[in-house]
């Protein structure tokens, strides 16, 4: 096994981080990690916020309900962004609202956004660093735009806090492979099915069970169900479209 | 610079592959990696389809209309997949179809698939196989999904090849860091903006110029707003919301 997949099997969440801060040097490794990554057509639909200043941490750790933020030393807010864009077919006295409009550029803003962001955290992670993804910033969609100022066709998806790590847990049990890796079609074997999620509810109770010495032993389906039956961020369709997404 | 990070800036896709096989060992050591990436509150929200039989490629190049997946030694599909929720969820008497079919949670499907499909990406190029990315499966969304078999809640995003490269060109330019990042908040300045665009226009002149020998030099802004004013995949919207997700 190379020190790259040692990585990346090696990854958790750090949501507690030690005083030592990350350099500006640091933090332009990690994008340009994240500008290599492959994107769709070349188009780049992405732009990253960087957030050193312990008044911008606090905004969103408010916004995200995400306490932890404060005490990372940096926080990078990705969006999916089609200004570029627009601006430059404004130039030219073009319009293309309707294309930037659709479902498939909305698939595209969010899939190279996060191409970009994961490039960004196994360049952290390498590096000796810790990250968090925030999917929070989505709680406070509306204020976290427009305390960020961003402009039509840019969406906030996601936060990331780094620092370096104060507390390494185990990495966390994933679903069985062959469940989630099925050859050459999809596997919906019910019995099979449900017998794999059977056996993976007894992987995540026992990793719960051992690292809360017994306090713990959610099972994962349980709390699936639980977390999906809640509704919420509804109103993210009324943001998206507002900012000229995933309206066609 | 570490290696890993070494890896992710020569970053490049690979279209041209030699005939030596990718084992079953690498698919599962890159689908492990896949695994290991971050995941919304645990959700996993994915499944990977591996394609390694010639009927199977011919099919996925046919209607991709990427010829070049013929000759890759394998192909996985990503697909963005709650099928496995609702299933626990049926098993429980419980509904979750209304959240899944949100806005917020058609995202948590796409992210989730795009964090494992780059970390397979860079655990694949970090033992010297080359892979491209193929947004082209969208281009016969329906077709690909009825040859694979997906169940409800199961959409593909895109796939990917993977093999050893027979082709290595340079990593193409990509925006102006600063473009791209911003610090505090984000910064709009048409000015600004507008400049880095045209520095960025004789970048990827000169690298199209280089790379073809004085035959082609595309400008950047020519090729955003040629391919953004072209509406592509339209049906996108239908068939997402068919299988059950960003209705409401």
């Amino acid at each position: 096994m190379n020190t790259t997949i040692e990585t990346i099997l090696n990854h958790r969440s750090i949501r507690k981080y030690t005083d030592e801060p990350v350099s500006d040097e640091q933090i332009e490794t990690i994008i340009q990690a994240a500008q290599s990554a492959s994107t769709s057509s070349f188009v780049q639909a992405y732009s990253i916020i960087g957030i050193k200043d312990d008044e911008g941490k606090k905004k969103i750790a408010e916004f995200s309900k995400n306490t932890h933020v404060e005490h990372a030393s940096r926080v990078l807010i990705f969006c999916a962004d089609f200004y570029r864009h627009e601006l430059l077919a404004e130039n030219k006295g073009e319009s293309i609202a309707d294309t930037l409009e659709s479902t498939e550029k909305f698939i595209v803003g969010i899939t190279d956004t996060t191409l970009a962001a994961q490039n960004a955290a196994i360049a952290a992670e390498s590096m000796g660093l810790g990250i968090c993804y925030l999917g929070g910033i989505r709680n406070n969609i509306e204020s976290i735009s427009d305390y960020l100022g961003l402009p039509s066709h840019v969406i906030p998806l996601f936060g990331m806090t780094i620092g370096y790590p104060a507390d390494l847990s185990n990495p966390k049990p994933r679903l069985p492979l062959h469940h989630v890796y099925h050859e050459g079609k999809y596997n919906s074997n019910v019995e099979v099915y449900t017998n794999q999620l059977k056996e993976y509810d007894e992987t995540v109770s026992s990793y719960y069970e051992t690292r809360t010495s017994g306090e713990r032993q959610d099972r994962w389906s349980d709390q699936m169900t639980s977390m999906l039956s809640k509704q919420v961020r509804m109103n993210m369709k009324d943001f998206v479209q507002g900012k000229g997404f995933n309206k066609s």
